[in-house]
């Protein structure tokens, strides 16, 4: 199994969490978005002991929500003692529904709005990481109104290919995302953030990509990262109290994917980074990062039931199950590889090589190809898909008007919703 | 202009059925999502009317609403007296809210639950497309547990490509919908559906995908359709009452897609169709087709107000708006084409050279690349994207908790809101 969270009971079903699957697709209804509470908590503990030890105690992660917005993350982000990253006005939202206390919110995104800004102002968030010149200045502007000064990280572009998907590339130069140090945009932004009366500069943010396996990436980033700094510190006088490393470690989709230390890498990064800082001369700053799926997706897992099964004979095998691309739309955005188990006969032998199917009107519409799952599959049977925790529930749609499936949160001694089924009249809500 | 309803007004700004677009953008705010009533109600009867001069008066459209689905746009199909093709319990929830005739809708989806089977059933959906053996079982128990007997068609795949995208491609023997003609699978279904009490066959369904713009693959299809349905009539002694041609023409997204003229072309695949049906000496059946994007793109238009412009000298240029991949996931999902401007400086060269992104915390968050837009575009300039009537609204997501756009309804005599704003307390409705 690729996480210690899964396990076969004796009748043959899977179990998450210590439950029965099967049990609970039953007594919820499907598809159903389960979600382990200790193996989120168990990672935000990782996290937040490597960085104070690698780092130094004024070190934060920060669970970037993006991943999974709802409730009920913030407050486990909030009793775990760690920070969080926000990229819109909802989450922010969300994030003050549930009590979080915003001081340790950094307000993320390349478009944010003077409506977004007035509103992260408001609501007292703790930092923005500004992505552009107009954001500066609307950040001073609106900072100015408000009879406020804002703490502000700038987003840099390190320029640096994690070698990973397109998708989530962002240190490279060619990105919406940031300044790059390479042209001399970082350093243009920097004294134009520090001429601002209303804005009080800490430091810098970067993010080369998600999906990292190893810290090579980490090692590479600091080191263009602190020299930067030192040529502030040198040229403008700067001192920067705050750097942000962005994104966390790669997550394991399928068996494949190589099994990370995370505490042991960052430890890594930890020892480069003081060595860095001594050669440069400059004091090792308060380090941040930015977790966001490997705090959540291998705590999640989706249950769907299986509605048809056709054999093409010569062409492919396709079992249609009833989610999709609406509550996992991440192998028709990315080609995304998952695990896709066969809940309620685990230890059947999955000979019968399909393509697991959503039920859009959609040819797209597919969870996995190439799956192998027991020959026995039949309408009714109980469909597990692994590892999606993260960037499921989060880029969940309505597409043909399906509604989303509920969270339900496993946790040590009870279960929970943390987010309840759409029904059909919420899905009309806003129809006139 | 790619469509009739475009235009520029004296003061240079983008006009969208005769109504100045940055002035409608400050009144709604940004994103905004415009549909022109007229527009949809001109290719409503330009279906209708040439179906019915071209197959007879019992042919119908069917405005397949996964393209757009909200309760204003089945109250105007009710009102332009078209039929609609629905994929889930969501839509028809929608369509009986709206007041729509439901004998009128037809059922769609290659994975029916026996809970959507129910609640079409007692809403009096008008006919299922049945797609698969397992949904023909549960239609007939589920009718008779009911006390009933539903009228269906099959879904056949006659296994013509219509050389257009995969993802749209649905007509070959490779596909999760419906049941093969070259591997029997369709003469198998059609026996059985036949042997059942409470299932009344009326015919077939096929689809063979969307952006057509010929009437070749229709006269393909015609041809394997209607042998199969002069077959099942002479050995089967089933005379096919209904014949559904699947999906509409081709809609121009950019200024290189061809113009098709709607009517002359279904007038030469009604003409084909009778020959054939002469041939083989067989009645013309009451012909189906399902519209969905033809009725809908090039209807809307979505505006979007500018957040920042980067300039990545070598690289590339980007400019940031307050959508993206939330309210149009199309290019992150097929690279799909769409047509930029700048609504507010339509008269302007055009010679910046740049990506239109989102504001999404993605690097594949694009609206479009290499798009032309004046050089002098900053933040707060309006971005019109054109023809997004479909797929768009109905694929939109609350990734980065970001609400979805309204839709404001341009008609004739008055404008009205179709659907509202999201707020951000919709998005927390369901967190607990």
């Amino acid at each position: 199994m690729i996480c210690d969270n899964l396990g076969v009971a004796e009748n043959g079903h899977l179990t998450f969490a210590g439950r029965d699957t099967v049990e609970l697709a039953r007594k919820y209804g499907t598809p159903l978005y389960l979600m382990d509470e200790e193996k989120i908590r168990e990672k935000c503990r990782i996290y937040l002991t490597a960085m104070k030890e690698s780092f130094g105690e004024n070190a934060l992660p920060l669970y970037a929500s993006k991943a999974a917005s709802f409730k009920q993350v913030y407050r486990i982000a909030k009793e775990e003692n760690i920070g969080i990253d926000v990229v819109s006005a909802g989450e922010i939202c969300t994030a003050v529904a549930a009590g979080f206390p915003m001081d340790r919110a950094y307000f993320h995104g390349n478009n944010k709005t003077d409506a977004d800004i007035e509103y992260a102002i408001k609501n007292d968030v703790g930092c923005f990481v500004a992505d552009n010149l107009e954001e500066i200045d609307a950040v001073d502007r609106i900072s100015a109104e408000l009879g406020t000064c804002s703490k502000i990280l700038i987003r840099i572009t390190p320029g640096i290919d994690p070698h990973t998907y397109d998708e989530v590339a962002t240190g490279k130069v060619d990105s919406k995302f940031g300044s790059a140090i390479e042209t001399g945009a970082a350093e243009e932004i920097t004294k134009y953030a520090l001429s601002k009366k209303n804005i009080d500069l800490y430091g810098f943010h970067c993010h080369v990509g998600s999906q990292v396996f190893d810290s090579d990436v980490y090692f590479k980033t600091s080191d263009v990262m602190l020299k930067f700094i030192a040529k502030m510190e040198k040229e403008e006088g700067f001192k920067t109290r705050e750097l942000n490393l962005g994104g966390g470690y790669g997550v394991r989709y399928v068996e494949s994917d190589p099994i990370i230390d995370i505490a042991e890498n960052i430890a890594l990064v930890g020892k480069i980074l003081k060595e860095k800082c001594d050669e440069l001369g400059i004091e090792v700053p308060a380090i941040r990062m930015e977790p966001g799926r490997s705090i959540v997706a291998d705590a999640g897992l989706t249950l769907y039931t299986v509605g048809s099964v056709k054999q093409i004979p010569e062409y492919r095998n396709y079992v249609s199950i009833d989610g999709g691309m609406t509550d996992n739309p991440r192998f028709a955005l990315y080609k995304s590889d998952y695990t896709v188990l066969l809940a309620n006969k685990i230890n059947a032998e999955s000979d019968f090589k399909c393509s697991v199917v959503g039920r859009c009107c959609e040819c797209g519409d597919i969870i996995q190809e190439n799956v192998k799952l027991p020959s026995s599959v039949k309408r009714g049977d109980i469909i597990a898909v692994l590892t999606t925790g993260a960037y499921n529930y989060s880029m969940a749609s309505n597409y043909n008007r399906v509604p989303r499936p509920p969270i339900v949160m496993l946790a040590k001694e009870r279960e929970y919703i943390a987010v309840r089924r759409e029904s059909l009249e919420d899905i009309i809500l806003n129809d006139l």
